[in-house]
């Protein structure tokens, strides 16, 4: 059975994911394709127990960087050696709203931490396995964060300062510069429809 | 002020390590010393509830070695950098049930890990921070647990089978052997005074 596709979205908050994941989903489908659709951090039920963790700001302590690290990549561990991978064998799609590049955007370019850390406990995690194609979708971080803030309550990541958004959406950027075989980065402040008819431009040229 | 001297107890379930903290202790506080227990994996809100990740048995998900392995780092992240390392420098002795050597032993020992991959994450979260003085309290695992079962429930370890516990051992016994400057190994199947008393005889020599 052939293998199925690995597709990431990435992006600050409110860069418009979660609409392009179902524009690809649909696409997918539309193709005979069976599709499932992940989160990260989350997916499996350890792994969604690790997000809560991750993303409830609380008040008793204070994160340190290298736990919120070991805790991306341990909830990215879970997901990816319980579930994605096998599915994947399956011959089923994985559309993954957010994988390993948010934590070289958040934690190395946000953070600043180590990326020779970074990298460290990455090849541990997930050795060479790599999506086969990356959605960048980028926003000037007040739009986004204006975008956020009317979905509700900001999350412990959500509440950082402007500046750390700055320097997570320069970190994607350069990452994409670096990789443009394997990330595509897509303006988010397009209309709504010029951005999936880009999305699914890059899905027709990548053959599905 | 000098710095307070960071102790930590090791061994198998049910070796004995609870009442040796207690002795440890109050040797400690006689000496006119400020001491605080804490416990690994815990000792933050945020480590607890790590720990409660990892130590409750679940149907709904089964967690994968790499996943622990993370997991028990970010606990000692977090205790480590918010608690341990500030209060050693406020001159508190630190007591800790439980720290790296057991990731050695049960990660690496028991689950047979690749050593290289702990020995990267470990350097990252301590780099070069080890304890002063290591009780390893040894104990035929049979007979642990045994112990551990008169105590309650078992945990999602305890409950690992004996062929586990023999390669804990094992592993806990030649890191001893290999560091006996750091690492002193008790007989935790001698009667309880015996025990306390080798354990005390021991702190004399330190000279605290």
């Amino acid at each position: 059975m052939a293998k199925g596709l690995f597709i990431t979205l990435e992006g600050s908050e409110g860069a418009g994911k979660s609409t392009q994941i179902e524009v690809i989903c649909s696409y997918l489908k539309n193709k005979g394709r069976k599709v499932i659709c992940v989160r990260e951090p989350g997916g499996t039920p350890i792994a969604e127990d690790i997000r809560a963790l991750l993303k409830t700001p609380r008040n008793d302590d204070s994160m340190c960087d290298t736990t919120e690290l070991l805790l991306m990549y341990a909830a990215r561990a879970q997901l990816v050696n319980c579930f994605i991978k096998p599915k994947l064998s399956e011959g089923f799609d994985i559309i993954c709203d957010r994988h390993d590049l948010s934590t070289i955007a958040y934690q190395g370019g946000g953070r600043g931490m180590n990326m020779d850390h970074i990298n460290a406990v990455r090849n541990i995690v997930l050795g060479d396995f790599r999506p086969d194609l990356t959605f960048l979708l980028d926003i000037d971080p007040e739009e986004g964060m204006k975008r956020a803030r009317r979905r509700g309550d900001l999350d412990r990541f959500e509440q950082s300062k402007m500046d750390f958004f700055i320097r997570v959406r320069n970190t994607y950027i350069r990452c994409a510069q670096e990789d443009p075989e394997h990330i595509v980065l897509i303006d988010g402040a397009q209309p709504l429809d010029v951005v999936s008819a880009n999305v699914i431009s890059c899905l027709d040229k990548f053959n599905v």
